[in-house]
């Protein structure tokens, strides 16, 4: 099995350190990644800019190529450029941070995993539910195995899985929830302050409500323990409203 | 009506200033845009940054704010500091270029409509589609005409419009269609260059092959000369697969 993993925390992170440790003993593993944090970039494409490649070594040994650019970047340079056979599945992952609801619209973790899904490669983002002190190995085991999944079950051309698992020991892990994907919005918090030369400027945090009362929302589900796996698919026409549309006289 | 006004080519683009000209006939227009051209930034959005601010004159007269930040970023920033109420739309363009089809997942332009719609405000983006000598007013009526349609008309929830324009004269434009997001992938075409001190570098053009038979679909309609409006929704749950997903043994 040929697996490109990817990630939006860079090369050099953790997360993607953990799932290439698995993912080697289930397949042939390429990685291209972000040769620096790209948090947050969504899917962003870097077309009005060159990018740049290296070789990255990580703990002594060659582990794969940073490229100056987004997730999205990364998958395509990979395919386009790199791989001289199209990969059986793409990984992106795993992120240091929850990625369940509407985080699905910035996170450039699951951009990695939809741009695969683009070009009709069974795909997964992979994200973990913390921001610190991140212990990997579980969610790093449970990636392999849904990796494995992906490639052996049928998947619907056009979708892809978004899995979040809970920054918990296997033990305090209440199991795995197939879910719909949450959506309350990320409500945009300022903060203004002032620079040291006098200039007033604004620092954004990105605060979601989330309820636990409905498991079947991945939000809800990851808060109360679960593994969550949410299929995301790339059409976007909302074909219910399109037919009442089509009476709109513009 | 309170319209927020924003795009991904930069609040000294051609196309948002001419989309001012027509809104401000329609409604109070509050413009939040990006200080410099964001595109293909997709929905990205700054956390790890600060945001600044400026106030921004056009024509000599005060135009709107420039925000050091991404489309997703101006309609939070706006909602979030700048305006008392909230908008009762957000309009995203005019974009130098079409957003039809899978640009919508990289198009900045189309994620500041995707912001505005996930807080529950009936939202646009209009995209014009050339690269080169553009002629904005016929879609800069257009875009006002949808707007006040989408201000009056119950749009559901979670929807938003996506709207693209083909650059002809009024009289060679067939007609309006209303249609489904095009799925034929944008293949990335990488470019082997040499920079001046001997480095290897890439650079990505993308490429989206478009067939012209299926005028349902926005690309294909677009080409044959038709402005386009495809309903975008954001709950991007695939529940037919979801169903089956419940089977699988994890």
């Amino acid at each position: 099995m040929r697996i490109l993993l990817t990630n939006d925390d860079g090369i050099y992170a953790e997360g993607i350190y953990a799932l290439y440790l698995e993912l080697k003993k289930i397949g042939k593993v390429t990685v291209v990644a972000p040769d620096s944090e790209r948090s947050s970039i969504g899917q962003a494409i870097t077309l009005a800019h060159p990018l740049w490649h290296k070789k990255v070594k990580r703990n002594g040994r060659f582990f794969g190529i940073g490229l100056s650019g987004t997730p999205a970047d990364c998958v395509k340079f990979a395919v386009g450029v790199l791989m001289k056979q199209k990969p059986d599945v793409v990984v992106s992952g795993i992120n240091l941070g929850h990625n369940d609801g509407c985080s699905v619209f910035y996170s450039g973790t699951v951009a990695g995993a939809r741009e695969g899904s683009l070009m009709g490669i069974p795909s997964l983002a992979m994200s973990l539910d913390t921001f610190v002190d991140p212990d990997f190995r579980y969610a790093a085991k449970c990636g392999a195995k849904i990796t494995k999944m992906i490639a052996q079950n049928k998947m619907p051309q056009g979708t892809f899985l978004n899995v979040n698992v809970p920054h918990k020991k296997a033990s305090q892990i209440k199991g795995v929830k197939m879910t719909r994907q949450g959506m309350i919005p990320i409500h945009g918090t300022f903060r203004k302050r002032i620079d040291p030369g006098g200039r007033e400027y604004y620092w954004m945090t990105g605060d979601m409500p989330v309820k636990k009362i409905d498991d079947r929302i991945d939000s809800n589900a990851l808060v109360n323990g679960y593994v969550t796996i949410t299929p995301i698919q790339n059409d976007q026409t909302d074909y219910s409203f399109l037919k009442k549309l089509e009476n709109w006289k513009v």
